[in-house]
């Protein structure tokens, strides 16, 4: 009989195939005394310097294989390999304490590992993992022990491993690995990124139990529903072939709409955009036939590090996501820090409602210099490419004139400087909180556009925490009362001749696209993923019918009404994805 | 030269008079051996007796002098004294360990007030100034020191102590006190609340400073701000003098406005009714003229204290307020637990943010059992008075049709009991969630009334947290997009027929006023103190002309244009206290 597991679905597909279960982490090296300190520090400088030419060669395979954004993780640990708080520390520790090198790395690097795992923080726990990483390639060279080389699996196969790193996951033969699964991580951690890079599918955190599953069993991932189906029975085998053809067949058809414009069946057009929270985003909003970035959230910058990034590294951040887009709008987010948002290095004092306190554009305006350095870089950056700024959280006129007279005087010192700035940057603001939906019309007479944060604005407009389980029930984006609102900011700004798009997450929710169509929302920006399907769709529904439906779905007293009235006028479009 | 303290001005009112300060409180008793037990113990249980018979007497004559409500106090002060848990505990104690009757209850009493004042909660540390008055005149009888009779003092004076219990403040002789101060103490603790009632002026939790102040020093209080001016010069004198009559001279004027209906200058009649928290509350809102109360909040029927409040006891509370009303309107609204109102008895989880949270009905329909007694107590009481039942923080329809479904349910079963309820009683919401505010015309059909709660309302629509001093900037009750919240709802009621109040801060806040009376409230709730100006203010108004002038306030951009545009219209009204 079958049995199952569950993990979390970190890259979509199905695969399956047997499994090769990696063996687990090597135990701890002992403490070892030696005598010729100087000769074991040799030893271990000749390791270090074999694992840079390992990794170099891997990161050089990565480049030509995902692109120069995704070779940069290795370029961070070729970075790791050089950097004194490690390697010197070792190399000291060798001759201080006349110990042999293994136990020497494992101790200043599990320092460092511990340190950076207690944080409560996703990033500096990645760090963690990249520097278990180099250790551990490091350590191989000192045991002679050759680092798994997962370049020479070739048999098909689904992969089993407490962990992939990052350089584990770059070297998958993908002819012969249908996926993997880890007992350990999160859908940001670096190998699940790196899987939905490479379009291997992936199911992480599945626990300890899963490395008991002997190599040359028999399993099916599925990594939608985040489920490993140990060996399956021929009627669960049936049912999955035939799954895992119609989401390859589909994808494939999907993948005919990357190129193509969204247009509506009665000839509307309208933009469909990617929200991404990291430079090396813009790739997959590229490979998923986004037409711009419509949010860049720039707090991702701020984050996993131990102070602000400077003018000089935020304008590069900048360029390269407006010179990837090639002239396609990109629109970026001024930080939106405080709320849930929190910096190491930023003491910012303990609030009973963080989300309504002192978060975005508020603290911003209490910190003139962190947002200074952000408005400079952004028009630094902004001759790379099409850059539109936009302001978070503003409730008020007197912030969002604010704001501008800031950006102005930054614009007039960089002009005094000779820095060359683009003309006619667009600037624009969120609406997320309720106050500035209810007076969009004041605002439109002094935005160039308007972008609807939903997930904020239902939140505030509801009174309720949506990652409170016990008042989520209240997260509802297709109540009348929040259609009420998006109706009022775009008649808005109509009335003032300037765009409107939204970037929480309704802009993608299947049940929403037709209402927001029909309401006349002029850009969707949603995660890369949803671009296809939601662009299929737009294009069988009638933005004029649907302009009548939603009207109606607006009278309307509950949600559940406004979406089987959705449902019923869908009837007949392709399910979405 | 004069100098000045600064206290927490907590009865109101301006003083002029030479001080009394009384000594502290009497050094913390030592521990002696006895060897005669029973003997100590007897001496303990005459002191307790001697003790009831003074407080006997204290409460009769503050039955007479305030009412029975302000009476309960020593009502409470005789059950502890017959406490087990304080009074049989220090009789064992004495036996136990043969130690004197002073140290055995000093040491009982001790251990309930240092538990009570740990808690972060006002009430119960109310109830530790109950158990150390109680203490201090039990050991006053013990020691053969009378305890001191504040109403033997017949010079005028002002009074400055440590602190007063309620004991001392009752007796007070109000021929000779002209106002008390102390060095602890917060604006709702008991001595508080009594010179209220008792219309003393009051200045409280000064600092151990003030009682360095030399009985028979000169001395200005100004308990409008809370000052205490020590060794005043005479102009001092001379300017406080002029500001005594006059506030005075005011309060006598508002006096004759107290029996008087709320008319606008052309004729247009509303509403002033007054916002309580106690069930003694209601005296004050009578002597303040409230034509009803507009909101009762019943939390307090479930703080202070270590289990729920049974339905007889609610029914009771309810009861009183109903018949002290005699017959106006008295909207309660059914208990607002959860936010930043939390009952030690109930574990709640803590939240990320509270006042997104599960609060108020939203809490009260996943704990049933204790809705339905509420509800229950409700039914019971509505015979005696004019009841409105009104349920708050409902942010979509399904949640106050779910309240009215059980208070139907309850009202069934109380009728097949039969048990007499009110015919007619109004059921209303309170619209302080930015969702129910602009779905004002779906929820009109289902309620026979709305209050707004502003406080709340505008906390939600600017994302911002009243409490939280970083974006309080942000609590602008007379910004347009608050004036454009309140005059939706007015206008969904008005479609349907219903009328709206409004309990919020802004009910009685003199900048409001007069537009609120232009879009159309009935119903202004506000604290007892803030009504016989508001009425003289109403009465200087005329409603069609503020219809107008609140138009032209919703079309503003800002908070500051409005207030500009309402002063230069109500100039030549009085200024309101």
């Amino acid at each position: 009989m079958s049995r199952q597991l569950k993990g979390i679905a970190a890259s979509p597909g199905y695969a399956i195939a047997k499994v090769i279960t990696l063996k687990g982490a090597r135990p701890a090296p002992t403490r070892v005394s030696v005598t010729n300190a100087a000769e074991e520090q040799e030893r271990f400088r000749q390791a270090v310097e074999r694992s840079k030419v390992e990794l170099e060669a891997i990161r050089a395979m990565t480049e030509q294989r995902l692109g120069a954004d995704k070779a940069e993780i290795f370029e961070g640990h070729l970075m790791l390999l050089e950097d004194p708080e490690l390697i010197d520390a070792a190399i000291e520790k060798i001759a201080d304490e006349f110990i042999n090198a293994e136990y020497a790395l494992h101790e200043v690097a599990g320092t460092f590992i511990e340190v950076l795992e207690s944080m409560d923080n996703e990033l500096l726990r990645g760090r963690a993992a990249d520097i278990r990483d180099i250790a551990g390639r490091v350590t191989s060279h000192l045991l002679g022990e050759p680092h798994q080389d997962l370049s020479q699996i070739h048999d098909t196969c689904i992969i089993i491993a407490e962990d992939l790193a990052p350089s584990d996951t770059a070297q998958l033969n993908l002819d012969a690995v249908q996926g993997f699964v880890t007992a350990i991580g999160s859908r940001t951690s670096h190998s699940a990124i790196m899987a939905r890079s490479l379009d291997v599918s992936a199911i992480v955190g599945v626990g300890a139990e899963v490395l008991n599953i002997p190599s040359g069993t028999n399993v099916i991932m599925d990594a939608i529903e985040g489920l490993i189906i140990i060996d399956p029975t021929s009627e669960q085998l049936q049912a999955y072939e035939s799954k895992k053809q119609q989401y390859e067949s589909r994808k494939t058809e999907l993948a005919k709409l990357k190129e193509m414009p969204t247009i509506a069946s009665d000839g509307a057009r309208v933009e469909l955009a990617a929200n991404i929270g990291q430079t090396v985003d813009v790739v997959k909003a590229i490979e998923n036939g986004a037409e711009g970035i419509g949010l860049f959230r720039t707090e991702f910058l701020y984050m996993g590090r131990d102070s602000f990034p400077s003018e000089a590294e935020q304008t590069e951040s900048y360029k390269y996501v407006l010179e990837s887009m090639k002239g396609k709008p990109v629109v970026i987010r001024t930080m939106d820090i405080g709320g849930d948002k929190e910096l190491p290095y930023l003491e910012l004092p303990k609030e009973s409602n963080p989300f309504l306190g002192l978060r975005a554009l508020r603290f911003c305006l209490t910190r003139e210099d962190l947002f200074r350095t952000q408005l400079r870089a952004l028009l630094r950056a902004s001759r790379y490419g099409n850059l539109k700024i936009m302001f978070p959280m503003i409730a008020v006129l007197s912030e969002l004139r604010e704001a501008k007279r800031l950006l102005e005087e930054e614009r007039s010192k960089l002009v005094a400087e000779g820095v060359e700035i683009a003309e006619n940057i667009e600037v624009g603001m969120m609406i997320e909180v309720p106050a500035a939906a209810i007076a969009a019309d004041l605002f439109a007479k002094e935005v160039d556009f308007f972008s609807i944060g939903t997930n904020d604005l239902i939140q505030y407009t509801m009174a309720a925490d949506r990652m409170n389980d016990t008042v989520s029930y209240l997260y509802q984006p297709c109540h009348p009362v929040i259609l009420r609102l998006v109706r009022m900011v775009i008649r808005a700004a109509e009335a003032e001749g300037k765009w409107v798009g939204m970037c929480g997450e309704m802009a993608g929710d299947p049940n929403a696209v037709p209402l927001l169509l029909g309401l006349g929302l002029h850009e969707f920006s949603m995660s890369a993923g949803s671009i296809l399907a939601t662009r299929e769709l737009i294009g069988q529904l009638s933005q004029a019918e649907w302009a009548k439906i939603a009207e109606e779905a607006i009278l309307m007293q509950t949600q559940e009404e406004v979406i089987q009235h959705v449902q019923e006028h869908v009837k007949g479009a392709k399910t979405v994805c």
